[in-house]
């Protein structure tokens, strides 16, 4: 079985208000040396093949598709067996 | 200057109805194969240090005190140079 790991992030300059949240709010509780934080996501796909190849272009159409909004987001993952 | 990518995932065997719904989705416009989905964050944390261990303790306090909850939450980190 193979798992596909994709990381989902908001292109740089676009304006990233969750992390703007969280870095005020880090520092609200005392740390100081933060330049800027950034969220995005983590998504974890469990694959039912033995393929790599079919597996990289199949999570290729899953983040055009679905995953990421091309507009906003890049994406790139890493496909490990497991 | 550092940069921390810190993962946060739910803990494996709490549900993820997030991850469920998306494999829902793919599900319904046609990708087979899927055995799971789970969704967790990506943190990116841009750090104005360059002593690796001020970072990585650093890191681990904001990940205890605010970035996952432990209760229900996994997390793991990397720092890099930028």
């Amino acid at each position: 079985m193979l798992k596909a790991i994709v990381t989902v992030m908001l292109k740089k300059g676009i304006f990233d208000p969750q992390g703007r949240a969280v870095q005020n709010g880090l520092e609200s509780i005392g740390f100081e040396k933060i330049r800027s934080v950034r969220i995005g996501k983590q998504i974890e796909i469990a694959l039912d093949t033995q393929d790599k190849g079919v597996a990289d272009a199949s999570v290729h159409q899953m983040c055009d598709k679905m995953l990421a909004n091309p507009v906003v987001e890049s994406y790139s993952f890493e496909i490990k067996e497991i």
